[in-house]
């Protein structure tokens, strides 16, 4: 039995979140689907965060135990062979045995994605969230300024656990332009639920001079104050990459450069 | 009545093509609800270019005659009201009364996006053709420049009418990255029926090496060539722009600037 670490990406659109749920279809669900058809056996994978309903993911990283008698790279194809097309397997390595993507993980980094215009696009709003009036990206920046280091986000998202703790350290907070789109990195050891899409909507409305950047410190600086209630909507965000320590997952060559015969 | 041009933009994927069909969802179809909805009477809507099922449009162009009592933006923004999420009327403007969008086109140009990768990337897949290996930039355009100028695209794609002209003039043909795609830009005043998707599919033979760029010219100066059976997949097809003679379209400030109300 070996430990295989697996990155993940996947269109958040048809599915109901990342975590199994009985009666809807979920990431998970249609992954641990294609692992039983590898005679997988275990009851539950691992995964590094749980996406909400209509999040994507180009780095989602999962992990889960199996019997396999073949290459690394050829458990990623036949995997593949078994997800539906909008979920792939993009890399897979062998992990130490103990191995956790959640509790492991050094840090995760996510992106939102906003489009300004006024009208409709949909060639471009599957990926996107579109704002009018444009926020201003000078006022984004310095609002994604002050969100950068140690911070109590109560105000901007609740602990995995009841009464957990509200404190987090952003280690990246920046806006750039790709495109036609506004982007919104974020890098965090973890994050609260639904603090990233909260802290973009609350920025747009700093960008089209709704609010101030002041009360954006204000929230970070007097814990206790009130629960931000809006939120950017799903279609805009991606996990794009979670990173852990060395020596917690093989370093070697990632199996998918080996594999110029896949298609 | 007055004569209105409208550019459409939609995302084709869950569309049996632009043209109306009795038993299928086309995006003709769709339009012409929404524009029923408007009090429109007419029997069919003036188009551009007929696209195939699952190519996509950023530019298509229709016309229609409506007796409408508003303004031109408030036009735009009830038929965008009356639109399903995947189609977008984008801009409109007043044109005269003759007007045909696809008889007076001057030119049209047609964008196809490639995405080199050994793995399924679900969330580029759905705008572009995942190709590998990946080709060489410099072939595909050394293949492209072959293309412009004025030749007998017989063996690239069958005449509108049985028996028509197979000649047609390439104003331009590039390739370019964008980002981690490759994209085929193509400027035609017309073109005959798949042959973008032919001239793609055959550059990228070209490109990986499959097939030489001497092939691609005997089958430009020999008409009468068998025709090219594959064609580049729909996904990766957008029509992104027709243009006209000046004095067929008003081309005042396009109504969709001065709606900062919209969102």
């Amino acid at each position: 039995m070996v430990r295989y670490q697996v990155i993940l990406a996947y269109d958040g659109t048809e599915y109901q979140g990342f975590q199994k749920q009985a009666m809807a279809r979920t990431v998970q669900g249609v992954v641990e689907e294609a692992l039983r058809k590898l005679s997988w056996g275990g009851t539950s994978l691992l995964a590094a965060g749980r996406t909400d309903a209509g999040v994507h993911a180009s780095g989602q990283v999962i992990a889960f135990d199996l019997e396999w008698r073949h290459s690394p790279a050829e458990l990623l194809r036949a995997l593949n062979a078994h997800l539906p097309p909008d979920v792939a397997a993009r890399d897979i390595r062998i992990a130490s045995p103990g191995f956790h993507p959640r509790f492991d993980a050094a840090w995760r980094c996510y992106r939102y994605h906003i489009l300004c215009d006024p009208l409709r696009s949909p060639l471009k709003e599957r990926y996107a969230w579109r704002v009018w009036p444009s926020p201003d990206l000078a006022r984004l920046r310095a609002a994604a300024r002050r969100l950068t280091g140690r911070h109590d986000f109560m105000a901007f998202g609740s602990p995995p656990q009841l009464g957990g703790k509200t404190t987090r350290t952003i280690s990246r907070a920046e806006w750039f332009e790709e495109g036609p789109l506004l982007v919104f990195e974020i890098v965090s050891q973890a994050f609260l639920y639904h603090m990233v899409r909260r802290l973009v909507f609350f920025q747009v409305e700093i960008g089209q001079g709704r609010r101030q950047i002041d009360q954006l410190v204000e929230r970070l600086e007097a814990p206790g104050s009130e629960m931000v209630q809006d939120l950017a909507p799903a279609q805009g965000l991606v996990l794009v990459e979670v990173r852990y320590a060395k020596g917690r997952v093989d370093e070697g060559r990632p199996a998918n450069l080996d594999n110029s015969k896949l298609k």
